[in-house]
Formats: structure tokens, sequence, C-alpha cells
């Protein structure tokens, strides 16, 4: 089956494409004409419908030709649904009942069926409503540590890792999305950017005069394109993990391919970073959301103190992959050389977290894609203010990353700023 | 055309094959059973044949399934021929003039035809008569500095780079070889390993038992693994170059894959390193070779100065790549800050150069494959002497790669080193 297959299944075409799968049809139960078929899709890329018989229900994705925040203008390869359902598979094996169970895939059609999941809402919703979710932190970094460090140089040999590297190397169009909206795009002029006007003004201009900022977006950017540490998930903020108070999924993979494990861990932190300074902008009286804020803030110490000590449990447990090959640290003092060499591991990767982290709050403030946790601010110069407190933090991690020693650095600096006035514009 | 295709061609198979082909049966002249067909391959992996008909020669590579040096219980993958017809391509297109003219190449039978590189004699024997190639510097750093820039992400797209990577995945059977003989190997017990024995013994030993470099090799190892930066060559030594006074043409390829530059550029350094080391040792009277050694260390500085220089002209001239955008750094300030993030990059290639240029040194003298350079001192003592000094400084580059801020520090060490007595075992 070629490209030519492809067709948009709307509504009542999807009706028809579901009735003819047995066991979906077995899933959803009762007559397919009553199926209640709702289009949910708000990401800005693809079809999302929720399909419901008398028995089940199930999600189903199919991704469009074009992106769909723009349209028809920009167009995007179809070949992202089977990336992302190659990291869902692969996800689903290494973090069990942490992603959505895959149901059903036809690559021509782009489209993916999934298990329904019911009554997950998507976390950064329930974060602009000051829920704190109790098994977040440990839920997500059991996801990251066991996603990156089973496809990483310590669990695989080079010979399965370079295999790997290339049955994702074709996803480099959504790679590009991230490389220019994220690193090079809110740093220049460019059509796509918006930020909080007139308010933000001077502060998008001055981190378009800030060399030392170019300078640290682009080692990242270089990191981002040339350091295939791991399979990572590419898009891992608050509006890609679905919760309860009980349950935290992973979902839309799509942007998945072997890049540096810090993007990941700094997206989850950096979005945390975003719901806390955004609170201040939601609260109808002041201190209202203040034990939420104390709630976000220790998330963010035990998403990396947990990611780290999984990780670092994982490889004591035994690493069968070619690097650090334990032949070279026999005996009790190879163990303790090796054990601080990890130490020194996991330290790089923080470094680099902390300038992941940077990178994707700045692009939510002055880039194309924005985030609700600021955009819900209704009063523009409120949202001003809790956008430039993030980007004072954002622009210290990114250019002076190294001394961000610790987590508890990345969280003392971010209280600091919690009432900090910046001036605006305008 | 299935790999059940291949077969070995020995000399009346390889008449018949290459008179069925018009354009090289042109090219040597003369009738087919008059031609002169010898077998030269003194490598560790192939059939190398000489052609020579009655009007030019052509130089015949074959790849065996198997490593020729060890035999057929060491098998390896015909898919090797394919990467270096690759390789060699590509480095023909960058670097014309450098590499030998590519004439025939058949994928079945993993066959190539070139160009005869004729008087032109490998560079390490030349080395070892204590020769100098006054246009070695000049030429040997336009071919890195060519190769490597074109290939990295400062020329390409991140999805031209993702595609090139890819296309040399398979290769992977190649960089085991490195990954085992040069970054692991050489640290531990292996059936392999050989070195000068007994005057070595204790420094093998002492070897095996340094955690620091076992840390070191081991980081090194992981670059050489996860840091596609360019497309390397992968076995730069004086081995896998021919010269005469006045050209230079760098041949085999087949380790070729997308890895750190720095590989490349240290296996050339520690070669020229490991020649200077070794002509003590080949001297039949104190200071016979003084100006011969004078030259391979004004040629190690050269060899650095050029590459960088070069390196950097090209970045100047114009990156079409994805990394650091030009228009992140526009206006005279922007220019300033990205020249010294030029410098600050060249900087940090150097120190991996320096790692691995000490890796290269290493294996060489407690591997698998050994050089001519110290093999062919025939008095035992003495060549562990030499290769006692090149150990010396190899263990200083590799753990403390920082702190060779130049190459002038490199050369410097070793002059220093050059008549060090070293205590010996034995």
């Amino acid at each position: 089956m070629g490209q030519g297959d492809y067709r948009i299944l709307h509504e009542a075409a999807l009706r028809d494409y579901l009735a003819g799968l047995p066991e979906l049809r077995a899933l959803l139960g009762g007559e397919p004409a009553a199926w209640a078929i709702t289009e949910v899709g708000d990401g800005n890329l693809n079809l999302v419908f929720i399909v419901k018989g008398t028995r089940g229900g199930i999600a189903v994705k199919q991704a469009l030709p074009y992106v769909r925040l723009v349209g028809e203008s920009w167009p995007l390869p179809l070949s992202r649904a089977h990336y992302e359902y190659l990291a869902l598979s692969r996800q689903a094996q290494l973090a069990p009942g942490l992603v959505p169970a895959l149901l059903h895939h036809n690559e021509t059609l782009a489209l993916t069926v999934m298990e329904l999941l019911e009554p997950h809402i998507i976390m950064r919703k329930g974060l602009v409503a000051a829920t704190p979710y109790p098994r977040f932190a440990d839920d997500i970094t059991t996801f990251m540590a066991r996603t990156l460090f089973f496809t990483s140089d310590l669990a695989l040999t080079a010979a399965e890792k370079k295999e790997a590297i290339a049955a994702f190397a074709g996803n480099h169009a959504l790679c590009k999305i991230t490389e220019d909206l994220i690193f090079t795009d809110p740093y220049r002029i460019a059509e796509q950017n918006r930020w909080t006007a007139p308010y933000l003004d001077a502060l998008a201009a001055a981190l378009r005069d800030d060399m030392e900022l170019h300078v640290a977006i682009s080692r990242l950017k270089l990191k981002f394109m040339a350091s295939p540490e791991a399979l990572i998930h590419g898009d891992l903020h608050t509006g890609s993990i679905m919760v309860t108070e009980s349950q935290t999924r992973v979902i839309d993979p799509e942007f998945a391919f072997y890049g540096p494990m810090g993007f990941d861990v700094g997206a989850v932190l950096a979005n945390l970073l975003m719901a806390y300074f955004a609170s201040a902008g939601h609260e109808r009286s002041p201190g209202e959301r203040h034990a939420f804020e104390g709630w976000v803030l220790e998330t963010v110490e035990q998403v990396w103190a947990g990611f780290a000590g999984k990780f670092l449990d994982l490889w004591r447990a035994g690493a069968s992959g070619d690097a650090y090959p334990v032949s070279l640290f026999a005996g009790e003092k190879g163990a303790a050389r090796l054990e601080a060499e990890r130490q020194a591991y996991m330290q790089r990767l923080f470094t680099d977290t902390v300038g992941f982290a940077a990178a994707k709050t700045i692009r939510r403030i002055f880039g194309l894609a924005h985030n609700i946790d600021f955009e819900l601010i209704e009063e523009p110069k409120k949202r001003a203010v809790s956008e430039a407190r993030a980007v004072r933090l954002a622009r210290g991690m990114m250019v002076e990353a190294v001394a961000f020693r610790t987590i508890a650095d990345v969280t003392g600096a971010a209280r600091k700023l919690r009432d900090w006035q910046p001036e605006l514009s305008g």
C-alpha cells in the first residue's frame, strides 16, 4: 500500500473502518451506528477521536499531512504516525502501565487506536486548576529512567544502538519543528513568534540581542541534533501527560527519536516550573495557591532526584550495554571508581537538563506554541509578570547551567523569583 | 543479486572478470593473458591485487567474509566494501585528488577497483626509513578539514545529517572491532593482547589496574559510539596513507561511519608521535635521525594548526548547516561572539583529539594490532624503551587531556620524553 491509499477518516468513514475490525468492534460493543464518535483533538498536529460503544471506548489518532494548527500550507509527513507507533510500542515494553495500551495501527492511514484514558485529564489542565498529583513524580521518573536507560549505550550493544538510531532517523521533519521553534526562532525575528505585548516587548528585544544566550541555545541545538543518547519522547510536556490522582500516562510520542536524555527530563521540569510561575497569575486572593505551589517545587525536586536515583539503580543492577564495560572496573577499587563515574555522568546529565529546561521555557513565552498555564491568565499584565519571572530563571539556567549544581539550586532560584517585580514595557 | 553470488576472485578468476569490463580492459591495455597480477594485501582484512597491462595499472580490493589476519574463525560482513565505497565516493567529492580515483565497484563481489598509486608507498614505511614528507601536513589537513566539516552539522541540514548517519549505521561490525581492540581489550586481560615481554609486563599490569585510565578510556569509548559528529575515516593511521614526496593519498576507509572528528585527527597525531618515539630505536648512531625527528614534531604541530585553521576558514566562509545559524549572530557583536565560540568549539575538539590520540597509541603497544614503527626495532629491549616513552605520554594525554591546552604542550611533552629511561621488567 502506498501513501496514495491514505485518506482522512472523518466520522462516518471512521465508523465504517472500525466496524470492519472485529476485535475493536467487540471491545466497543453494540451496533456501530450507535457508537458515539467525538473529535477531541486539541493538539497542534492531528485528528483525535473518542469512540464509545455500549461496552467500552477507544481513542483514535490520525495524522494529517499538514500541521493542523497552521493548515495545508505547512505540510508534515504522515510517517510520523509510524514513528509514534514504534516509540509507543517500545515505551510499552519498557514502562508498562505508563503509556496507553496499543489496540490497532494502520501505517497507510497513519492511524493508531489506543486504550481510552478515562477519567484521566491532560495534566496541564489540572495544574492550572491547582490540583496536586501525588503519584506523578514516582510515575514519570519510572517512565523516564526506564525508557532512557534501556535505550542507551549503557543497556544496548553498539550495534543495537546504531540500528535503533537508524530506525528513527526518518523522523527528521518532526525534529526540525523542534530545531526551529525551540532552538532558533524565539531568539530572532520570526513571523510566527508572539508574546504578551506590549509588556514583554523590551524583554523579547533583549533576548534577540543577548549573544551569550544565543551561544548557549546554539550549543543546546547542536546537542539536540547530534547526541543520540537514547530514545527520547521528544515532547514530554504536561500536555503530553494524562493523569488522575492515582495514575499517570504518557501520550503522543510522535517527536520520538534518538536524542539527548536531558531534553525529556528538562521538558518535565520546565513545565512544572512554568506551572509554578503561572500560579501567581491564577490566584484570586493572595496566597490562595500557596500549598499547590509548594507541591510543585517539591515535585520538581522529586522528579530529578527520583529520575537520577532510578537511572543509577538500573545501571548498578547490571549494564549489558557496550559503554563502561564492567570488565574494566573489577574489584573493590574498580567498583568504587565506577560509582564515582556514575555520579559524574549524572552531573553532566543534570547540566544538560537544566539547559534544556530553560530552552523549553523561553519558547513557550516568545515562540509559536504557548501553553495554557500562562495563556489562561486573563489579565495580560499579570500574565507578563509571571512570564517575565520564568524567563529570568530560564536565562540564568541556560547561560550558567553549570552554576546550578543541584536541583535545590533550581527550586531555590524559582522561590526567590516568586514575588519579584519585573520592569515591563508599555 | 544476493550475497550467495559472492565468490573470492583469485588470480585467474580476477583476470576473467576484468577482461569482461571494457573500460578497465582499455585502461590496462594489451591481452588479458599478458596482464601481470600480484596479490599485495598486507593489511589485516582484505585481498588486494595490483594488475598491470601494457598501458596502465589498477588496484583491486576485495573483502573477505572473515578477518584475514585471524582467519575464518572471525567472520566479518562483506557489507564493509559497500561502506568503503560510499565513503570513498564522498571523500573524492570533498577532497579531490587526496584519495585514489574510483574505477569500478561490484557490491555483490564486495570488490572495488581503484587507480594504481605509483610510485607511492605506505607512509609508515617511509617514516621507519626516516623520510620526511614535505607535502603531508598540508594535504592531510585539507583532507580532514574538508571531509569532516562538510559532513558535520555545520554544513548539513539536520535532515541530511540524520539520513547520512543512517546510511552508515550498518557498518557496526567494523565499529565493534575498534570498540573492542582500541577502547576495551588493552585495559583488561584479553587473549589477543600482546606486548614486548617481559620488558613491558609491569607496565601492562599497571594499565590494567589504573582506574583513572579506565574511566578515561570508557568516556572516549562512549564518545566514539554515540557522537556522530561527521563522516570519519575511522582508521586514519599512517598505514592508511600513501605518499610520495609530492603527493598524499588516503586509502582504506572501510571503518567509515559517523563518529567523533577527534578520532581521525587523533589517529594522525598518534601515529606521528609513535614514529617519533620509535625513531630512537631505529638509529644506528646517536643523533642520526635528529633532523627527521624534528620534522616529525614540527609536522605534529602543523597537522593540528593546519587542520584547525582550514576547518575554521570553511566555517567562516559560510556554514549552510543547521548548527549555529548565522541569523542568531547578526551584526558586529554577533560576529565577534560567534568567532569566540568557534575557538571554543575547536578547543573542545582539541581535547577530544588529545584523548583519542592517546587511545590509538596504547592499543598499538598492548593490543592485537601493532605497527612496524615499533615492530621493526629488532632489539626487544630497545623497542620496549621506545614503547614505554610513548605510553607515558599517552597516559597523561588520556587522563589529563584538558591539561594539554595547545599542540605545543603535546610536542613539548614528547620532546621531554625523548631520552627518558623507563624502568623495565624482566
